[in-house]
């Protein structure tokens, strides 16, 4: 396999725990606002699950680009509702506050150190339906030593359109076959694969989206299967 | 004045030393294909000297967007014919390696120290007219610690005209006047004060862009005047 010059990365589950982190910060929103009652888990898979459904149109080119901010804002409003809480009644500081918790996902243990060693020998950017500004505070927040950051408002349009991932090669001036995708969802991969890219599966505990169900197990024929960022980075510094 | 979000750095002569890197890299090349009668120095302001002109007719919206790579190759030529070389007889890859200078800049001594403290409370990013991968292959070589690289390729055109100094902070979600512009070029800070940018000019010996003749000496009144970036952080910091 020749050597790829750019490593792409999917962020959301692959280099940072969502669910952990949104679920944390969903928690302490409802205690903040009297509804420690629910259930801050099952109100984060809730909140995710409308995220598939709600960016289609703009995969379709149906509706404009919107970012992150405003499609999660709106699906935020929704499951509050759908579980009972009054959007009208709760501040809306607290709303926007909550939302801007996607800004500061943290990242799992090895994702500073596998980034920060294949970052020595690649160049090393997020392939992320997060918009720019999103991934820059994100990276601030997590220490993430990203080379640059080209969010989903560059191409504007969301994963696994081809664009997505198109759009990313041609602003880094690099050809599909010399960038690799490295992340933990098998349709990310599949259709970075569609364009030209080589693949890198990492396996992750708890990176299922639940927005995307029927999902079968991985069991294709990644470029590299790893467990975490830092395997990945040991097998492409030596090859 | 409220603080700026954002800190936007001109990065040629800015925060590179372009005319030191590209004379060093122009005296090797000529010395490696026999022709070291020429003069480095002359040569290399020679080629930029042309650029002002040749990308005239991209901001005027006459031609469509191209990057520096293909701007400074064809201007190269030129240069090179005018001073007395045939291309034709020239090996290519030694044309394309030298293009390629400009991937290599070198940092000034305080632009990694000063942009790294900076970086602390700030998003810092190069807002220039190199492209996204000319300007990440510059922060790798450098050192150079951006937060994000937004290449003159996302605005497609070149400074000054405002669309290169607004589509930055519409990729970043900040409001102009959140933002601020770092050049050691008075006409740059002079159109970003125009689009709503905060200022700060950096008062570099050797920083003279030498396609841009009649520029007059600078008597604006900036918000900041710092003689290099390790003193604009120190001021921006206990603010």
């Amino acid at each position: 396999m020749t050597k790829p010059e750019v490593l792409f990365f999917d962020v959301l589950g692959t280099v940072v725990d969502w669910r952990g982190s949104i679920a944390a910060e969903v928690s302490s929103f409802l205690a903040r606002n009297n509804a420690a009652h629910i259930d801050a888990g099952a109100l984060a898979d809730a909140w995710v699950g409308r995220y598939d459904s709600s960016v289609e149109p703009i995969r379709r080119g149906l509706q404009s680009f919107a970012t992150l901010d405003v499609v999660n804002l709106s699906n935020l409003e929704g499951t509050l509702e759908e579980f009972g809480l009054k959007i009208s009644e709760l501040p809306h500081a607290e709303l926007v506050h909550l939302n801007q918790a996607w800004h500061r996902l943290k990242p799992w243990p090895d994702s500073v150190k596998g980034i920060s060693n294949m970052k020595e020998r690649f160049v090393v950017a997020p392939l992320s339906d997060g918009h720019t500004r999103l991934l820059v505070n994100m990276a601030k927040h997590g220490g993430l030593p990203w080379d640059t950051v080209i969010g989903a408002d560059i191409s504007r349009t969301y994963k696994p359109m081809p664009q997505a991932y198109l759009r990313a090669c041609e602003v880094l001036g690099v050809k599909p076959h010399n960038a690799m995708l490295i992340a933990a969802h098998d349709y990310d991969l599949r259709a970075a694969r569609e364009c030209g890219f080589k693949t890198a599966l990492v396996v992750r505990e708890n990176a299922r989206d639940p927005s995307k169900t029927g999902e079968p197990a991985s069991n294709e024929d990644w470029d590299f299967s790893v467990g975490n960022l830092i395997e990945l980075a040991n097998i492409l510094l030596a090859a």
